[in-house]
């Protein structure tokens, strides 16, 4: 539906006096984000490059950057940090980039409740909230230290903090949204209770975010803790039994098998020894001693590695070996590493170690256990050998006929990756805020793509409204 | 086990100087609690009271108390506030009522938890956390503007928060006990981990608490909520479902059959009409949006009645309208009614509208909806129109033969109520703490017979040690 032919000279000369670049090399990192996870992105994305960037100072400036790409037919791709690490930050038609690092003020703590810029880092808000008031946000990205809260949201599903609240995706988890359309005249939209899913995980498609209003929880100093295990099992099984614990207050939980700790985790790695399959937690100082009790009832269970008992001094925080960050350090150690993204069906232990003993060390085990619909579910983001994209396929293919349904983390379109169909809210909300549908355009097979069938998916991560 | 004689005059005498009370009323008053919520407790206890009653004013003093019970072989009931519903402070054999009113400060308040003294009345622990540190107990009982902290422990099992947060029984909400022990010189313990389930729910069969270490969450200014429902079943499933919703923060979710609502909730009644099926619910502000925006898609739900929005003058708050207010406001009006407590089987929704279906008016409806185990279950109340105890009996045969067990409430051992069975770790620290069997004689059956046979029953609620 992008049918006119952009003018981009045309758009850069409506935007004068604000903060543009296009100076080749910077258009081209910030056209990039971390696609090359995943080697079939980076064999299709990796010479994908926009024309400018653009970062409005204020909501002014950004008005007139929308409506100067509206008026001159410019595709525009939001960006944060651009850590998403499926492409999704990346301009698959050229046009603008629009820069989100002005917008990056806490506006607003209240008890309960945060308002920043979409442009802040999240570890930024954090710090404030802390400060200010003893709280901190109840979910973020294992990128923390470098991700936007407007990426986030519009591109992230949930992470550390997840154990205790969901995701992104559960109402709640988000207060509301301010977004601005790509019109003539672009548009101020305040989202609050369910139409906040209209622009969440909407990868930009329709419309940027220029506030995010979102809940705090108190702020703990959490425990980082590792604990070793003889069998895959074991570790997860006394995971899964932990995130049942209600009244031990968890920020993170996530199991990692053998040897990827030694191997991956450099920094812990004088902590681990080659057959210890991890549990790694994040705990509040309240919930140790009961935390203690609990390990002691396990037969191989031990504590590696505890924050407060152990030097810390050049540790990446505990978060850091968990999500996306394993991967990442496996992949720092072995390029040819990629990773998947599995829901275990349940019962989630067995499931977790029959895939494990189908697979092997093809696909060694990493599951971030998370609630999920209010069940603790084990959320797998296992690493993959890879060879090449027919096997890739045939690991996904196996494990959704085993009942562990795969959101593919190897696609770039919002139905491919967690929607698993068209969102019809998301949809028909493009139709109001983009008309034109120069928001990120290919990232939506639906609106491309009216007619596309979704055959029968059977499962659908991020349903904008969850029906009854 | 208490086979000497004990020697009343001999043990006050030993008392000299100490707040004692010997005025008959006083200590006829002091010898009862909420027994008589139970017609088959009621027919059994009314005549019980002690020989008197002594309020230590410190710790030495507390020490004399036992070191004189157990000089002179005086049994001896510790009492809170005595709102325990079971009888559990009622003295079976007479002796001593060890009051702790005077055991009332809050000790400490840091980050994440507080310490207080056991007699401290709960809804003041909170009042001193909220004003120091915005904080406030995880959970509390409906009884908090007047039971005592070590009343709770001793005799209670959660309530208001375990929506959140599951029981006392859980690992993680007690941080640690400090206990006195009945000897020749009493000894001071302090519990931590899993001992400290030797002492909690013991109904101090095993020493005087006298210090309460317990985790703090944040405090909100929780919005109470009262919906109606066309059914029984909308409502109970409205409440699964909500239950579920890990983004939405809750203190207290419970639903109320029609016309319990209306014909017993006096001064909430102008809200409810005679139909009404009810969902009461404590929401944190930010919970507000997500909960309006979920009510919406419910074909009948209405809200009937916020505190954010109508006025609150002269109601109570809306734990008061839950777990045994809930009776207590019944038998205010008709004085037959009794209740029971049931766990319903799964699934849980279908389990609680065939219950009602079976039983009818009998047994009007009243379901907790609690985390129990990492899961949301239904925890009944059910109110029951008492004939005899013959059928009350098979109303409790009749439920626990369809799949839903009952922790009868008439009854005032430690293993016919809750427990189901002997604690072994409880018992043994009774011998180490407890050798003359003075505290609370009579509770705890395995002490009085170690060869009762506990025949399988099936469900335990209180282990004092989950096995994994
Ligand atoms: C090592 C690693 C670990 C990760 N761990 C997690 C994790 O734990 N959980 C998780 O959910 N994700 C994770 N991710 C993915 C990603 O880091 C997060 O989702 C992150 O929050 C994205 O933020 P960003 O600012 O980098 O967004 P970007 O990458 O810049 O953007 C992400 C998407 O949002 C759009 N967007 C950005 N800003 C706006 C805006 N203001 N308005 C509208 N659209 C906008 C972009 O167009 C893009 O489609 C991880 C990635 C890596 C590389
Ligand atoms: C209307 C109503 C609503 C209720 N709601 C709830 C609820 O929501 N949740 C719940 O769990 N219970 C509930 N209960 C039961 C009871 O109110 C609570 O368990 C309450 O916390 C008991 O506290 P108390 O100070 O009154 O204890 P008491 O009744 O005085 O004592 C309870 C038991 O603990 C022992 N004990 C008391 N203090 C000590 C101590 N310092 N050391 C050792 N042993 C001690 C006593 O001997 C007795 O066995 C309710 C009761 C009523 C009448």
């Amino acid at each position: 539906m992008t049918a006119a032919r952009p003018d981009i000279a045309g758009c850069k000369a409506a935007l004068a006096g604000l903060d543009i670049d296009d100076t080749p090399a910077t258009v081209k990192q910030k056209s990039r984000d971390f696609f090359w996870y995943s080697p079939v992105l980076k064999a299709r994305m990796d010479h994908l490059t926009a024309d400018f960037v653009v970062a409005p100072r204020d909501a002014d400036e950004l008005r007139r950057a929308l409506a100067a790409a509206y008026a001159h037919d410019v595709p525009v791709t939001t960006r944060g940090a651009g850590t998403g690490n499926y492409g999704q930050a990346m301009p698959l038609a050229g046009g603008m980039v629009l820069h989100m690092k002005h917008f990056d003020r806490v506006l607003e703590i209240a008890p309960g409740r945060v308002r920043a810029e979409a442009g802040a880092i999240i570890a930024g808000i954090d710090r404030q909230t802390r400060a200010q008031s003893g709280q901190e946000l109840r979910m973020h990205p294992s990128t923390a230290q470098t991700a936007t809260i407007g990426g986030f949201v519009a591109g992230g599903s949930g992470g550390v903090g997840s154990i205790r609240w969901g995701g992104l995706r559960d109402a709640g988890n988000l207060l509301s949204l301010t977004l601005v359309t790509c019109e003539a005249e672009p548009r101020t939209l305040r989202l609050t209770g369910d139409d906040i899913h209209k622009a969440s995980h909407a990868y930009g498609v329709n419309g940027v975010i220029t506030e995010v209003e979102a809940p705090l929880a108190p702020a703990y100093e959490w425990r980082d803790v590792l604990l070793g295990f003889d069998t895959w099992r074991e570790a997860n099984a006394f995971a899964y039994a932990l995130g049942h614990q209600d009244g031990m207050l968890l920020k993170q939980l996530c199991t990692v098998a053998a040897p990827i700790g030694q191997n991956f985790f450099k920094r812990h790695a004088r902590f681990i020894g080659p057959h210890d399959h991890l549990v790694v937690a994040m705990a509040a100082p309240n919930a140790m001693g009961a935390l203690d009790a609990f390990a002691a009832r396990w037969p191989s269970a031990r504590v590696l590695f505890r924050s407060d008992r152990d030097a810390t001094e050049g540790l990446p925080p505990a978060y850091e070996l968990g999500w996306n960050h394993t991967t990442l350090r496996a992949l720092r150690v072995d390029p040819s590493i990629t990773y998947l993204q599995v829901l275990y069906g349940e019962p989630t232990v067995e499931k977790i170690v029959e895939m494990a003993e189908v697979y092997g060390d093809e696909v060694p085990g990493h599951v971030e256990f998370v609630r999920f619909d209010g069940r603790v579910r084990g959320m797998g983001l296992p690493l993959v050998r890879f060879t090449d994209e027919a096997r890739l396929d045939a690991i996904v293919a196996g494990h959704e006929a085993r009942g562990c349904p795969v959101f593919n983390p190897h696609r770039y379109t919002l139905e491919e990756g967690g929607m698993k169909q068209s969102d019809p809210a998301q949809l028909g909300f493009k139709r109001e805020t983009d008309p034109k549908g120069l928001l990120n355009p290919g990232k939506m097979i639906a609106w491309d793509d009216p007619d596309h069938d979704f055959a029968a998916q059977g499962f659908y991560l991020f349903p904008g409204m969850a029906a009854q």
